[in-house]
């Protein structure tokens, strides 16, 4: 068919080395390692919160990218000066904030196979493998957890025509891809016309992510249901509620829609009873999530099961793996029972996708059970965790966190000043110095308790900031039932005991100079607004 | 405060091994490099597209997840046995499919910082040097596109009240979050009881993303206009076919909402002329996206910047790092002029997130600019790609792209076999075997011009087939005005000359025996159904 065109190697001068060369691959890649491996090494000893002020980094770095390259080396160091100084060091075995974000050495191994490899799993034939390692790593989880049969992928069914698990990178995408497949279900029956009648309910301790989810789905924001919760049901959710805010919307022609359930939830890890609101839910065919992204994980536990006791009544459950089962971020794991009803809502079926497996229905197309087309191989994270480490040492490292949890409180419990503020379910404590260590005759005279009330909680929110402060420790806080408190959340991998008794011992010192100022000054307490 | 509990010690067994120890961070880590280090050493041989059949994997892992730990040595064997043979290679110098999911060392190292900190970036306070990071990054790579200064972040902003960029995971993400603040926008102005009436315009050829986002956003589906594009504006939107759908649907009482115009799209890399659009879409008020996944990276080379002219009278822009600038996936970055838009419609204030920076509102909080509240810190791997090549070698990897497409296309020039069937623009060429070829002498005769379209695409189709099952190379397929045609798309980082020598030999082979099979037997096609 002719010589090759002559100007081709002329015009081809590509640059002088590619820039996925394996020796070069190999030369950065250690440093990274070792880079890294020092980093865990000595994160113990950086300030947990860091203490960068507002538009710090843009004052180091230049206003445009270089033009020419630079090395590997003059990068980590500018990584070390620039970065490191603004990072929150979440692997820090002094950080008790938020939720955890347990990373691993088999996480991380997984992450890097996954970008190494980098295949764009949007269907089944664009990387097999990265589909299925994912139903067999979401079937594998699913029993670890003992998630009903329904959950989970069956050898006899066609593919995705049923149960069955998968990975989406956060619960806010878990939910709004839930939420999505039950609106186009429900407006399929009652017409497109009436989508400002559908309601979203939940109690006022779920997470923000619901809300986030019902809003980019189009729902009212008047339709959205916080429903009220009390220190009666220790914040959990109540089913006579649900049912009673049910009532007075189809009283008042709205259409019940979506329930999110929590397990877990983030101000105080509250529970809301699944199977008893899946009774109430069901009577309208309302869709239940439950929503376990923290607590999740430590249902592998038999002693902690019985918290998703009722799951079976429910459509979808999901957890994020990356709060507190050792995979990275991101990775949240999502199983629906009707995986037909994501799919209806969630499909495309260009030309440029058509392929035969796909066309020969057996096998599952991932990108029709999430909100992106592309998608990683984050089934590959998961399996290393699960397999490094296997199931008993996994159970081991949950409970080895609750039983830490279990040590700060009984720390908290010798010290009067201080009082836990909601029941300990999980890994976290939430506290805060009582009333009487701040006034200590009122309880006698009686006063104006709501008064009291408002300087406990600034007094609290001054502790929680002077010990933040410190880079010593981090923690933050919640407000339930109008008390300000300090969750203490135990998880990060490398916290060990030590770092416990260290950590109460940073709370004590600032209590102590925090009530000694005020005693010095009991009758006014301006300096606190 | 009194002692220790004293059964602190007792109940505190920990396992012996910290997960996150950096001994065997180190160990684990170094023999990972290595691993993938060999892998891009060897990638060239394996079958491109994988082999496997449906089903493969579960037939060759556990039912369940092990009790007990199983060594990396063990999980690397089955890597090696089980998950590589299901890998469709995307980092094969011979991967010509879809579009590239190009990797490099510098990508690769920066998601192994950025999943070795492990950091949640949710809000500034969380970890500030990731939200600044990406906000220098942004506006360098804002910069080097030449986009208009709306786009960027200014000092001189209040944070977050203006223009600037943010990385998301995907184009999806992107479009359906601009679409939906575009949404909630209008809403608001013409009442949420309009849903039902808003309309989203875009080509017959713009990705499935835009659908599935605004399926999403509840946008009623009749609403969704796919404009029909012809040969004759090489596959681009036209202006007046906008203008008329406009008119139409505004007489219908409908309101136009959202245009989403693709630079580069996904069949054939068409362009749609922005600047004329936007003259359109403004009139009506009209949210102008511009979605530049693939082709957008080669606008930082001035020879290809006047694809995206008239962008700035454009809201949003978008490309995709992970397709074409040797970002691993994902990495979407998005510029928009009004984040406030986006905030307003994405943005949730839990108590649990409060924090002093952020009501000193001199900081970005991205969780409001994007779908998730969780998110990795991706701007660590764009800042390692920027820095590690420079400006100046990242054009010269692009235009060795864009060489080597061209240089593909005048191998096809020189068999009078095959055809063009669309414009190569940048590096991709779509290509088939020419009608003549397969029927020599119905164009003298005339003859049933439909019926041999239909059985040119069949051969076009078996063609593709046949050289993808041979695991040498591995392209994909579109269909544009009735035409089948395959894709060759450059970019895989690997790619050198001699690839693209071999791939043509490889489809020249297949293209013999294809044509020698049905000269043996012209009168009788049913073999090709």
């Amino acid at each position: 068919m002719g010589s090759l065109p002559s100007d081709s190697l002329e015009t081809l001068s590509l640059c002088s080395q590619n820039p996925l060369d394996h020796d070069e691959f190999r030369r950065q890649g250690h440093m990274i390692i070792d880079f890294l491996a020092d980093y865990y090494k000595n994160v113990e000893s950086y300030p947990v919160r860091s203490q960068v002020e507002p538009g710090y980094l843009s004052k180091r770095l230049p206003e445009s990218a270089p033009n020419d390259s630079e090395s590997i080396e003059t990068i980590l160091q500018d990584v070390t000066n620039d970065i490191i100084p603004g990072l929150t060091h979440w692997q820090s075995p002094n950080y008790f904030a938020y939720f955890p974000s347990s990373g691993s050495v088999a996480g991380f191994l997984g992450e890097m196979l996954s970008t190494g490899f980098n295949v764009v799993g949007f269907n089944w034939m664009s990387s097999p493998a990265a589909t299925e390692l994912e139903s067999v790593v979401m079937n594998w989880l699913g029993q670890m957890l003992n998630l009903p049969k329904s959950f989970l992928f069956s050898s006899d069914d066609n593919a995705g025509s049923s149960g069955g698990g998968v990975l989406q990178g956060t619960t806010c995408e878990a939910i709004l891809c839930t939420l999505t497949a039950a609106r186009d279900k429900m407006l399929n029956k009652i017409g497109r016309e009436n989508i400002n009648k559908l309601v979203v309910y939940a109690s006022d301790q779920t997470h923000c992510a619901l809300q986030k989810a019902a809003q980019i789905a189009g729902i009212n924001p008047k339709n959205f249901r916080a429903i009220k919760t009390s220190k009666a049901t220790e914040f959990g959710l109540s089913p006579d509620s649900l049912q009673s805010t049910i009532t007075a919307d189809i009283e008042s022609g709205l259409v019940p829609l979506f329930l999110c359930a929590t397990v877990g939830t983030t101000s105080s890890t509250a529970v809301d009873p699944i199977g008893p609101l899946c009774d109430v839910a069901k009577k309208y065919g309302i869709w239940v999530h439950v929503d376990a992204a923290y607590a999740g994980s430590a249902c592998i536990c038999p002693e902690f099961r019985h918290f998703i006791d009722g799951v079976e009544e429910a459509d979808s459950f999901s957890l994020n793996a990356h709060k507190w089962f050792f995979t990275t971020l991101d990775c949240c794991c999502l199983w629906v029972k009707d995986s037909g009803a994501l799919v209806k809502a969630l499909s495309t079926n260009p030309e440029y996708l058509k392929n035969k497996a796909t066309e020969s229905k057996q096998v599952i197309d991932y990108k029709d059970w999430q909100v992106a087309l592309s998608r990683r191989f984050r089934s590959m994270k998961l399996w290393l965790v699960l397999r490094s480490y296997g199931v008993a040492n996994l159970r081991s490292f949950l409970r080895s966190h609750v039983k830490m949890a279990k040590y700060f409180q009984r720390l908290i419990g010798m010290d009067k000043r201080f009082e836990i503020v909601v029941p300990r379910t999980f890994a976290m404590v939430c506290f805060r110095i009582k009333p009487a260590a701040i006034f200590p005759h009122e309880g006698e005279n009686g006063g104006e308790v709501y008064l009291i009330e408002n300087q406990v909680n600034d007094i609290n929110a001054k502790l929680l900031e002077s010990v933040n402060a410190s880079g010593k420790i981090y923690m933050t806080h919640a407000v339930v039932g109008g008390v300000y408190m300090i969750r203490f959340a135990v998880g990060a991998t490398l916290t060990e005991e030590r770092h416990v008794t260290s950590a109460w011992k940073v709370v004590q010192e600032h209590t102590d100079a925090l009530l000694g100022e005020l005693n010095g000054n009991t009758t006014n307490l301006g300096f606190l607004d």
